[in-house]
């Protein structure tokens, strides 16, 4: 993607920086050899309440949602668990795994003169520790929470806080997210967008595309023109 | 539940009066073997579409949202597919099967003295012909579309044309559905609310529950003391 020079990036958190499947080892205590499952359902379940509950005006922090969600994925997985349980699991949100190329690819990114900040649904008491244990703390400034508007992605005003923040148009901003519905809401609020397509999903039908897509973020680093991660170490 | 003589009672009605699920077989024909996980994948992805739209501002017709669905769920299981077949298959929408109870529930619910209608998520040119060829489409009146007001469930708007078309509060009338979330959307809009929990599923955890839950709509009919099925026939 062509640049005029450095460009200021804000990323989304969860599912692009820190790896939301790593709490799987966690779930797995719960319910030998369904720790996956629960993943993957408190996960979508957490996302489905956030959206739900902006549609309705009905906001809830990121910690009690992510709570609720847990909870009913638990429920509906059939597994009996103490209260005691639920809320150590929930605090395994605090240890999410960055992916393995992330602080590398930032680290580069940073170093090439790019402003590196982050978006996220997540509340600053959440996303502070997780980042800080993630080793990525430093790298990224600002840290904005859709806390700060009490809605979450995708509406207007969670992502209008990028602009606000770096104090220019959301269209000399670089929105880089591995939630392809993440990055539509950033393309309908006129970010420059990049999608992190980990996992090789089709494109989401929403009637905005992303500016460019790779896999991981040292193909953001690339297409940026700061080269891979062989070159630097 | 208890009433003072009979409710107006509005119904839901994908999920609800007719089978999502019953998609599965046009389904199976564009990928021998895997219809029913298209089918679940495409429904997945057209409540997803709904939510993500309203919370953007960014709304698209349901027609509209439930081809891009399929479009989706078709690229995500790796099915090539002619764009007639596509077209095709939409149009399977407009040819749900109803629950096997439902006209049998709501003409006794409608011989009971209650009023009947719908709040729905489609179009009215997608809801008429849906419910008339599940024959029953004289037993409801009114038939409120979100379309008019440009949002989907949960937005409180969309709850809000029940009392504007009725004439009365939300918490005279009834609101009745399958999808756990609508039915905490209308809580939250000050209905009383049945959950017909179809498949079992635990309770949403969404800080709202429903007023009664029962497995169908003849739960339902009972729970307004009209009689059991056998009773009638």
């Amino acid at each position: 993607m062509t640049t005029n020079g450095p460009v200021p990036i804000l990323f989304d958190v969860y599912g692009t920086l820190l790896d939301t499947a790593s709490v799987t080892r966690a779930c797995d205590m719960l319910a030998r050899g369904r720790g996956e499952e629960i993943a993957g359902l408190w996960r979508a379940k957490q996302l489905e309440y956030t959206w739900l509950r902006t549609g309705a005006g009905r906001y809830a922090n990121f910690q009690a949602v992510t709570e609720a969600a847990l909870r009913h994925a638990v429920q509906a997985i059939g597994v009996r668990v103490t209260e005691d349980a639920l809320s150590a699991l929930s605090g395994a949100y605090l240890m999410l795994d960055p992916f393995p190329e992330v602080a590398s690819a930032l680290t580069r990114l940073r170093g090439a003169g790019h402003r590196l900040g982050v978006l996220s649904n997540g509340l600053p008491e959440m996303l502070g520790p997780a980042l800080a244990r993630a080793g990525l703390e430093g790298l990224l400034d600002p840290v904005l929470s859709a806390d700060a508007v009490h809605r979450y992605k995708p509406h207007p005003r969670v992502y209008a806080m990028g602009p606000a923040a770096l104090g220019m148009p959301a269209a000399e901003i670089l929105f880089v997210s591995a939630n392809g519905w993440d990055v539509a809401g950033a393309g309908w609020a006129g970010y420059r967008t990049f999608w992190v397509n980990r996992r090789g999903a089709p494109p989401e039908e929403l009637e905005v595309s992303p500016s460019a897509t790779g896999p991981t973020l040292d193909a953001l680093a690339e297409a940026l023109g700061v080269g891979g991660p062989n070159g630097v170490r």
